[in-house]
């Protein structure tokens, strides 16, 4: 039975949820065999994905790719030979890309390489240095000021090798060349909100997308690691994207279930940002559009000058914005399938305004005889929304107002008038403009 | 002496409550005698009205013309014999465009064809059942709830015939082939505000505009039954119409003396809802805007895709909004004297406000040395209102800014500034742009 | 040491207030002697200053340059023979551009030619009759309703004589022939912020800008009676000035330390009132922007339909605004060095962003790799406004955003930027849109 099917594709948030499980203890970063084994498992999941590799050493515009990162074990001993803090227990304890170390140090000597934050007393802050070769070990707070002095040995089994950066994407095709690109990154570790809302959501997405019997806009879908990632994905498809990309999402922080948040284009007026405030606006309670000036993710790459694709991003709680962003309290009771589900719904009814979105046009003076299209009710003093809706679909029928706005008009959701306009369509009394 | 009779012709409540009082008891429907006799009466008034028919079966546009209908008598009788209405009380009792009946019938076989509103306990409401065949009593809710079991005689003296639908219509020429619309409905049976004021108060504008030595813009005024009467005329007019139109304003419900209402044009920004705001911001003391998605009369049809006419509604209580709307408390205590001349001064505004709005030019550099041209008031420090208008037209004499807004700039009404412009334009100050 | 030099030239509070002190006493009018050696005076300060006459009678545009007055004394005597007032005490005393008199009259017939002002009991009022042939003297209203009656002898020693009328002006080049315009006026007696303060800050502000090492624009300076001295420099200058300008200040009532206050430009939205409300609103504690409908010095010209330059004005307590305004209580205890400083800064401010201001671009697609151009600071956690704005520059270097609106959107002044910018130009990571 196809109907069960579909709404097993949709009702997806204890599926998700179970991903999330599979992959959360990881260690991923932007390179290694974490990212490899975490786009293997979505490959798994839609078999169309297409894996790839950019060689270290790959300059992309104004970066270059860096080695590639492989660690075995990290484990920081103390003067009593005590483990104070070891990789087997949490990969956030070991700052991400660190050098291979094995040396015993004072704990004067070692503290340029102890991070923790104050304002996380027993948490493990997340911590990376992909750029300036380093070592260093990541614990709470409290635990690292109650460190005695004495000597500590730090060993990190770690490499730094020509390797390459690992992404997976895929094109599904729709009718029009016009593309809407879905991307989303894979290179946190052990954390759940950010980062595996986003990639699990993207592959539930695509998932959706190819079950459908057709579509008019062509969807790209990108899972890579942040910026070098993104970045190292548009040296290779840049041109072919400037010329296809009409909108696109970051699917970013999507799994936990306290708030919705919109992250505009860089220029905030694009078809891109209509849309999804049209769903944000008329779709959940409510929501936080925050500026772009609070960008983090790859919008920085997407929307920079040169690239100029309308894309934003579309978060449940926004990076920065949660108290469990970027340290081990991250973890898999911050997200739930409700928390899934809500992102994935949010998404799916921005693309089906997307598919769906036109502007109207009469041939014909005057208002139509409703009454011959069945399109009159017979009580007039009960007239509801519908009505309404209809009559105005034929009054701004001019080719200038699209859907989104007849439906604003009307305080309805686009999503929730398309069946109406499908008929208004197929009985001709508007066309698409 | 002239001048009286101008005054006459703008001093007119009076005369256009009397009038009301002739046409009130006329049974009016989209079609038949009743509406000839109407526009009879505003033909002897304003001969230059040119009488139309359109015959039954016509189509236009999406519509077809009903047949014509006439009705001579009708009355339903109790079981004790007792007369519960008879139209020739009050022809609001009748369903327009009822099919004949003669037939008697059980109080529960009646019911579907009473007609009663809870909200109007002791009022008659008024229904009409145009393209759907059926005949039927509307009566007060109290009395219809109180009706007893036994049957009724229904007898209903109508005909539904090939005949046509009449509608007047005139141009009134002006300098320019470029014209506004005038357009009010006859189609209502005896209720006052809605509508005998509105073809009154446009009766009288037409009569006003014929006395006017010269006209900058041409003028067409339109009497016809509501939508199917306006398509019809437009059917036959549309070319020309959508040629020479520059603005237009539909008269209803403007009758009454207890609001000022205005909505606007389905795109809101014309220079048809330009000048009505300024005149409504500046001639009365308040007044409410609607919005387009609450419109109701010809502006369905005028302003429709493929019409595209900058036409709006002109109103004091707008349909829908007053208590004695569409039922038989709308009768002539509902309009006044007062009422019909501040619907007549209001329109007669917005006229004079299209016949004088312009830029304004200078083709000198600099401030005009005004004390040259008498424009220079001796006491600066008493200068008024006036003098920081003809300041202002000076200043912005660019071709960009016109009477309505260096108007508004003054706080002051367009109305009031014609005089002085006037001066300023004949003594080479400024020119028009 | 030339940065004490320049030190000099921008701290020159007291120095400015100096200057008005020495000019403080000559009696100024729109044409003769005490406009001459005020700008003489301004000339031994900045020798590039050019003087013109232009000869009585001369048309233009409108207006004529009206005869040439001279004044040597004025008295007027009481019955008892005490003196009533003399312009030896204050010239404000006589009504500018008196004709000569010397006639006994009654207190009676005196009075048309007595002026006082009821809300300025023991103030002496500014009074001019430049196109009126009369006479008349000017008192504190305590006193001019104190006066006995009894005959009074009125005595001017003036002349009204085919002179000219003098202004100053000079082009300081810069790199390009794009003009800012720099003015104000001086034919103001003896009131200090209206109307010394405005051409001290603009010969103070001529002096710097020739002290620069380069400009990209070129300055143009005039000081000139208002109205027509403005009118008559124009009539001279205007087809280059419409070629060339791209903005342009009014100096005026810029010496006090009570308020900032900005008049825009008759459009409004001219690149001069951008400019200047960014420094409004980023270098000063807080300012009213008025309004041009209450604008009253050269703007009126500047802005004419047909002179169309995009001219503002500049004040501290704008004219009009201020309870000294044009009467003898605008003396040196109302403006300041504070005041004069003040009033210099801000236009100062406005240069240097006019002089800075433009859009950037980058030729790399993605954000720019910040660690090797040192624009990364080390700690991401201690960020502070400069990251961000860095960040910003770079993410907008589109061609659309300037440096104005990039300031803007973190909340600081582009006066602040350059230097950041400047760094940025200067590695590479950014050019000039």
């Amino acid at each position: 039975m196809p109907d069960q099917s579909v709404s097993k594709l949709v009702s997806c948030g204890a599926e998700m949820y179970a991903w999330a499980e599979d992959l959360f203890p990881i260690c991923r970063s932007i390179t290694g065999p974490g990212v490899r084994e975490t786009l293997n498992y979505f490959q798994n999941i839609v078999p169309e994905f297409q894996m790839s590799e950019v060689p270290s050493g790959t300059e992309v515009f104004d970066w270059t790719v860096p080695k590639e990162w492989r660690i075995r074990s990290a484990r920081l001993t103390g003067p009593d030979g005590e483990v104070v803090c070891d990789f087997d227990d949490n990969n956030l304890h070991v700052v991400s890309y660190s050098t291979p170390v094995d040396e015993t140090l004072s704990l004067e000597e070692l503290q340029p390489h102890l991070h923790s934050r104050d304002y996380w007393p027993d948490a493990i802050p997340y911590v990376t240095s992909y750029y300036k070769e380093t070592w260093g070990f990541c614990l709470p707070y409290d635990q690292h000021m109650a460190l005695k002095p004495g000597n500590y040995h730090a060993q990190i089994d770690s490499e730094l090798l020509d390797g390459s950066l690992t992404y997976a994407d895929m094109i599904i095709p729709g009718e029009s060349e016009e593309e809407i690109l879905i991307s989303s990154y894979c290179c946190h570790p052990s954390m759940a909100n950010n980062e595996l809302s986003g990639p699990i959501v993207t592959t539930a997405i695509a998932r959706w997308l190819m079950s459908l019997d057709k579509r008019r806009y062509t969807y790209r879908i990108v899972i890579a690691p942040e910026t070098i990632g993104s970045l190292a994905y548009m040296s290779r498809h840049l041109p072919e994207m400037k010329k296809n990309t009409v909108g696109g999402y970051i699917l970013s922080c999507i799994g936990d279930d306290r708030a919705y948040s919109y992250l505009p284009t860089r220029w905030g007026d694009r078809n891109t940002d209509r849309v999804a405030r049209h769903v944000f606006d008329t779709c959940v309670d409510s929501y936080t559009e925050y500026p772009f000036r609070t960008r983090g993710s790859d919008e920085r790459q997407y929307c920079s000058p040169g690239a100029d694709l309308p894309v934003s991003v579309v978060s449940r709680s926004k990076f920065t914005t949660y108290p469990e962003y970027h340290c081990s309290k991250d973890d898999l009771s911050v997200i739930s399938p409700e928390g899934l589900q809500g992102g994935f719904n949010l998404v799916k009814n921005i693309i089906q305004v997307w598919e769906n979105n036109s502007t109207f046009v009469r041939t014909t003076p005057g208002e139509p005889f409703l009454s011959k299209y069945g399109l009159y009710e017979e009580l007039p003093f009960a007239r509801g929304d519908q009505f309404y809706f209809i009559r105005d679909v034929a009054a701004y029928a001019d080719g200038e107002h699209d859907l989104i706005e007849l439906a604003e008009l009307n305080n309805l959701s686009a999503v929730d008038c398309i069946d109406i306009v499908d008929k208004m369509l197929a009985c001709g009394v508007v066309e698409r403009g």
